[in-house]
């Protein structure tokens, strides 16, 4: 291919509205064209990274068994009233009507689709365990679309889905998935993802992991102990508690605290350390406002994910009205009076001598005792843990945080979706059971930006060979010699007749714009063939991550080049 | 792969539904399965076969210099409201609101993506010429599907735009393309599909082909000249008319028809022939039901592209109501009280001696003189060419019509899309101009389903070698013979390790479900392994379109299957 002839355009500036790497550069690249919030067009060395990702994919799980099926992108409500997500998923999921006014949905995952799709096959335990995969085109109303291919609305992504007849083999399965995905990322070229427990969120299910590129630009945040192999998302990762009880109990003491509302504020003017306070956040229940009040520990943060889960409803940071009974700065447990729910977390379990709010404006009492004052009340985790935190497997304050993205994620789902959507076979005695089900998921865009997130410099995407979209860029600087556009066209015959990617650029422009654009092609391998270079009887190949660099006799270029392809 | 862990259903009975062969074997073959009305899943077997023939696209679609690029499937309604297309596509597009309320319609063709995702690159005329495509899923909202895949509301299909800055770089394109789609059906295993001349539709501009597989279940009437080079979809044949004036003229008489409504009735009652008649065929405009009154031969049948290309909107036959002032059963065009917009075909000019309706019950005039009576008439092209017609080409009697299944279309567009959205490059002389665009459609899943058509038997497809889902079906007659299993596993092994694409069959059922299966699967090759091939010392290796049978010595069975691959 000649670059002349590349559709897209590549420039230098980087556009105001990138946030992170891999966005401003697959814009100023000719990667991708922005067509609507979360919605991209791909140019082709985009759709030529992204087959190679797919093939790669394709292959890893074809070895555990995968059968490549094809799922629909428009689904009937019907199927997703089978099993209840029609009506517990939100605003995520496109709905519409044909024009027969059939409600429709647009497919954000593929679990109802997969059941119907092998409900009649699978009747029989000798048919178990079987996969079916799909690389396909979804659609997630995203709230907040963002950085370029990281979060989009429109996504190509590889969902799989596996059957069993036991727990046991589902769990096998899952290692061999998860085995295979360790094997795709170290193919794609980013080896060093790391796999975490997760929140299962409303996939169902108990057990479940996502893979995580570690980067700084990362929505998520990452639980790593540097002792053991603990391994969790933020969302996922139990706060473990070391209760030291201060003794003696002092008593319980309305104190006058004007204007002190925030905890770091109270703690400040009180002279106490936050550890020992005890602070409330407000949520309510998104379906009626109904208030949520949390106590808990003055430095700790709440984690949404497990007070979500706990709660089993969906819930909004809360709008304190003067009516509703909480004085706003000044919440307390003593005396709360509110119809809210009220809920602990168990890092107030057995604490003593605390500050808390009195429920008055400009008080607040010091010497709350738990045991004492607030007998019968129930504790759960509902905190985020933090840097330095005690690790839930080893015990150690190892716990480090990181920023991650999620490039892939395998669930174990039980029997949820057989279940609700009455799939059953016939065990080999004869009795009637559902088979439990895995899912499986890659986003092949996301996958291609995360890369691109940990792999690039200042001046361009460095792709890794097995994804990148050509494997040589070849230059020739002052193509109007006679002899460069020889030696040059000579070399690119060669390759291409080898079975060589190449990318030729021959334009008359100068070899800065040249190398400028070939930094934002990222791909491998450079070879410069220019006037100096003849002059000299050689040929520059050069990697893109500066790794190497070689002067090659014109005459060896074309076998070192591919050596080093 | 082993059969037995095969995802999918095969069965004997024909699913009632099915009215076409292709449906009624992917569904038996386990190779789709219904979703919704217009919507399936496909298990791995036609995935393997369409992910082949996408393959096959994809290169001779690179070897005419196109760009594999990916479109939305999720556009924003601003695209089409550009190109107007927002407004002017009926129910067939489906539309829907995101979170925020911003109207999206799904994609069910790409021109308005193309232009936008090209419009900056395309700024000068150094640019040109370069065609970008993808292989994208598309929803339609049809009003009928059926017929399994041949008729859908989403598919899969590969959609090209190219861009010029001439009508002769576009023409010459446009060959190349043409030449391509020739090359591709040829691979797929279709070389017998003619190209015809084609109505341009919805998509605009002015020449465009189809690509038509010949077969009776096919839906389009194709209009072939046995004599000369001449082929066009009936929808947008020229009807050529010999005029044959008889002389002298009768006078104008009102006769009496009593219940002589259709044109058959009123001819027998009258004695004439039906080429003598004048018969009335009325529409009503879609958007406010104003009639439409179309006069033509009585012999002849409207040809509704033709009609409602010439009227420049939408219509549907006519419910006629009391006071609207149309007599049905009895319209003529003398003394035709309404304000019907009134049409005459062709081959109505200077007839003379017709029967036609007296616009009064029970009442017909004989001896209409279109050049006495209805002077100042103007004529056009409404009828559909009849078999024996005459060739607009030629002008021989030769015209003979077939069914088609269209598995292929290309359009040359204009300035359509690029006038209404604004796509302008600069010219070697500095002037603005808009660029020429044609466009090149195959769907993926409908050129599957059109081979099954045109390559089956009673028992299963036969899939040319190209496309077919495997090369080898391996059948292990009694697997529990330890010769007969030691044998097929080897030869399973030796075609595996040769990258040979090999189904295994050693499941413990009869040889009649195995070859049954076998069938069904539609596989180029078969190769029995069995207790008296073993005794004999033979493997049978049979053609799936049973062209060949071969007994093949144990020894040299595997290099004999690898010689019919």
């Amino acid at each position: 291919m000649k670059l002349d002839k590349l559709v897209g355009e590549r420039f230098k500036e980087r556009p105001s509205d990138c946030t992170v790497d891999s966005h401003a550069l697959m814009v100023r690249g000719g990667y991708i064209k922005y067509v609507a919030n979360g919605i991209f067009s791909s140019y082709m060395p985009l759709k030529r990274i992204t087959r190679k990702i797919e093939q790669i994919i394709r292959e890893e799980m074809d070895k555990i068994d995968g059968q490549e099926v094809q799922f629909p992108v428009v689904m009937p409500a019907t199927l997703w009233q089978e099993s209840g997500r029609y009506e517990s998923i939100g605003k995520e999921m496109a709905r519409f009507t044909d024009r027969n006014d059939n409600p429709l949905v647009l497919g954000m995952t593929h679990e109802e689709a997969a059941v119907q799709l092998v409900r009649e096959y699978g009747q029989t335990y000798s048919k178990y365990p079987f996969m079916v995969y799909q690389i396909q085109t979804k659609f997630r109303d995203e709230a907040r679309p963002k950085s370029g291919l990281l979060r989009v609305r429109e996504f190509t992504m590889k969902d799989a889905y596996s059957f069993h007849t036991s727990q046991e083999d589902l769990e096998e399965y899952y290692k061999k998935c998860h085995k295979a995905y360790e094997r795709i990322f170290e193919r794609v070229g980013i080896p060093d993802v790391v796999s975490v427990k997760s929140d299962s969120g409303m996939m169902g299910g108990s057990v479940s992991h996502e893979f995580m590129l570690l980067t700084d630009i990362g929505e998520d945040s990452v639980v790593i102990c540097k002792e053991c192999d603990y391994r969790a998302n933020m969302e996922a990762a139990a706060n473990i508690i070391e209760y030291d009880k201060a003794a003696p109990s002092n008593n319980l003491e309305k104190v006058h605290t004007p204007n002190q509302h925030t905890i770091e504020e109270v703690c400040s003017y009180l002279n106490c350390d936050q550890k020992s306070s005890c602070k409330a956040v407000v949520y309510q229940r998104n379906a009626d406002d109904k208030y949520i009040v949390l106590f808990l520990r003055g430095d700790l943060e709440v984690n949404e994910t497990k007070l979500t889960n706990h709660l089993g409803f969906d819930i909004h940071p809360a709008e304190i009205t003067e009516d509703c009974g909480i004085v706003a700065g000044f919440i307390g447990p003593i005396n709360l009076k509110s119809d809210a729910i009220v809920l602990f977390d168990h890092s107030l379990k057995g604490m003593n001598n605390l500050v808390c709010g009195a429920n008055e404006t400009d008080y607040h009492y010091t010497g709350l005792d738990f045991d004492r004052d607030l007998q019968g009340a129930e504790f759960y985790d509902f905190a985020k843990i933090q840097e330095g935190g005690i690790c839930p497997v080893c015990g150690k304050h190892s716990i480090t945080i990181s920023r991650g993205v999620e490039v892939g994620n395998i669930f174990q789902l039980g029997t949820k979706y057989t279940k609700s959507m009455n799939m059953t076979y016939v065990d080999s005695q004869g009795n009637s059971e559902y088979p439990i089900m895995g899912c499986y998921g890659i986003g092949v865009g996301r996958l291609a930006a995360s890369i691109c997130e940990v792999h690039h410099d200042d001046y361009g995407p460095i792709w890794p060979k097995a994804i990148a979209p050509y494997q040589v860029h070849l230059c020739a600087v002052r193509a109007d010699n006679e002899e460069v556009k020889a030696c040059a066209d000579k070399l690119y015959n060669d390759l291409l007749e080898k079975g060589v990617e190449v990318i030729y650029d021959d334009r008359a422009v100068s070899a800065g714009i040249m190398f400028s654009d070939a930094d934002l092609l990222g791909v491998p391998l450079r070879v410069i063939v220019s006037p100096r270079n003849i002059k000299n009887g050689v040929v520059e190949i050069v990697a893109r991550d500066k790794s190497f660099s070689i002067s090659a006799p014109i005459d060896t270029a074309f076998e070192e080049i591919l050596k080093n392809i």
